[in-house]
């Protein structure tokens, strides 16, 4: 095994060859005072991972290896380290670097940070480096974004939450999810099963709003109080104003009837939209947020303090995510990603086997 | 004078005919026992009222007598007004019923119930009677939707408070307007001067973000601590996550580069539309509420509770709205609601003269 002069990963030419991965040596950033290395041992598999390497969101550097919701184990520290012990289960999730001096970082908002870094595609501003994600060997990554796993969270548990549970649990915690609350999920895929999870994880009552019924067994079956399916006329009269807050997950704004959505808010609830979807967005007029006063947002992964804290609850109350293992292989990461263009993952995948492929 | 059997007012008989106000007699609505008969003294000239009348915000029932920042004498009350003594200076704004039983209504949001009447073209319930607004000679009105004016307010300042102040104070004041607050006003028309005016009262460093800088010397001398003139390259750089609210009052989203707005947004800070541009709206994509988590809404009105600590505000600051005097008649109805309709108004009209019109 190369570490630490070289990591192993695999990575995507460029997006026509988006579906081909190949297993190539590439240059960690050089080590820094607050680094830590990481063994890499699963992965789970994100959207973003797909939008990324199709050029779905634009342009990217590659060769690159995606991958952001890691697990592993920490090899070594920097010198600087106080908050990771080597041995240590650790995660690593989207975000990788900020300032941790502006406003934005000193108040739990470091995802908001202007020069914040993502853990995959990033240029390091010193080093010239482009950041390589977890369908690696390892990982180097500033102990600020990495996160010890609490022992009770199986390993292929814990991964997903940190792109993926993160995403869903800030905008509740950060707009009143809890007893009492009235909370919709829209779109129940990896964002949304994690949303729907944590609220309830979080003692909100919580409905799933959906274009059809066919996932609505799931949903119930995840701990969901209700299900509203988006496709039956009048679908929303019986809940008009009734909602605290709603986490749009959905993907894409195709036949989105928005004014009915936010008609279920009450006066000045969120409405959070935490997908991303590609393409020119949606045509909003001030006439819809009238009823209400109702607000449209979006938002950003969350703080590692948030990070931390949604581990300890998934932990306590035993939050249980779908996840499909996967063994990590040039077929099985083609394959996977071809599954989650299709819609067809129930809710996550992970990748695994990583001793197979990089050595133990 | 016929009261109390008939009003009279100045009435526009469709949308094509928008500019021509007819002196007609009308039957208000049977007096109830919460109701307030008001002699009208003056009333603002309001951006709906124009909308109102040229169709712009869809089919109306006419003939219609429009006005809502109305400011008169209360003449007789009801056997279970307690709100209201006879002879006092009171004023009606552009809303005037709701279920009072509702959680909104319970909750100060009775501008958010869904049974909410506007004081002019709503079909009253029980009667089927068309209300009419304070181009008129008297209203009756709930009173609930009747507010003292305080003795240090002028009548001509009060009466545009009433619709323009209130839908501009309510946002400030729900979404924490106050020392220490950084606050943008988008838009220096009625409302926007309305924003800056109690935004200022209320203890905030206040900017007014306009087009160009033709304004910028009005804006001054009503207090702004700075102006930024949107079609300056690069005119938000230095303004980038250091706004706490935006009050956006643009009757307007054409060349709205909102991506540019919104980029002004602290962490999770509020934009809140109070205009109602006619036309389809404006597309937006989650990606722009990205790298702040920032929130787009709308506001309409504010409750009974801010109507009244707006007007005590007002009195007790000083707060000096510029208001041009219009007398009522039909030729010069005409040729204000012109100049509103051309935007050349600064910045509003408040209609006077009524003993003339309608008798002492």
């Amino acid at each position: 095994m190369p570490y630490p002069d070289k990591f192993t990963g695999f990575q995507v030419h460029g997006p026509e060859t988006w579906d081909q991965f190949h297993k190539n040596e590439f240059d960690p950033k050089p080590f820094g005072d607050y680094d830590v290395d990481i063994k890499i041992e699963a992965c789970g598999i994100c959207g973003s991972d797909l939008h990324t390497i199709t050029g779905g969101w634009g342009e990217q550097k590659f060769p690159l290896a995606v991958g952001h919701e890691i697990i592993g184990t920490a090899l070594r520290v920097g010198p600087k380290v106080t908050l990771i012990q080597p041995g240590q289960r650790v995660g690593v999730g989207a975000q990788s670097w900020s300032c941790l001096d502006c406003r934005q970082c000193r108040n739990d908002n470091e995802t908001y940070c202007r020069q914040q870094l993502d853990t995959y595609g990033a240029v390091w501003p010193d080093s010239g480096v482009v950041s390589q994600g977890g369908y690696s060997s390892h990982v180097r990554t500033h102990e600020h974004w990495v996160f010890p796993i609490p022992e009770a969270l199986p390993t292929t548990a814990a991964a997903p939450m940190l792109c993926a549970g993160l995403t869903a649990y800030s905008p509740l915690v950060r707009n009143g999810c809890g007893p009492g609350k009235k909370v919709g999920i829209v779109g129940l895929g990896g964002i949304g099963h994690f949303g729907l999870l944590f609220a309830k994880a979080l003692g909100a009552e919580v409905w799933v709003i959906s274009r059809t019924r066919a996932k609505e067994g799931d949903a119930m079956a995840m701990g969901a109080d209700g299900f509203l399916a988006t496709a039956e006329e009048g679908w929303n009269q019986e809940h008009v104003m009734t909602f605290d807050l709603i986490v749009n997950t959905a993907s894409s704004f195709e036949g989105f009837d928005l004014d009915a959505y936010l008609s279920l808010l009450d006066v000045h609830a969120k409405w959070v939209s935490v997908g991303l979807p590609e393409g020119d967005g949606i045509k909003i007029r001030n006439q819809t947020f009238l009823s209400n006063g109702c607000f449209f947002g979006s938002s950003h992964l969350g703080s590692r303090r948030e990070t931390l804290e949604m581990l300890e609850l998934a932990a306590e109350k035993g939050v249980k995510p779908w996840v499909e293992e996967v063994k990590i292989s040039e077929g099985n990461l083609a394959e996977a990603l071809k599954k989650l263009e299709a819609n067809k993952v129930k809710y996550r995948f992970c990748l695994t086997g990583y001793e197979e492929q990089f050595g133990a």
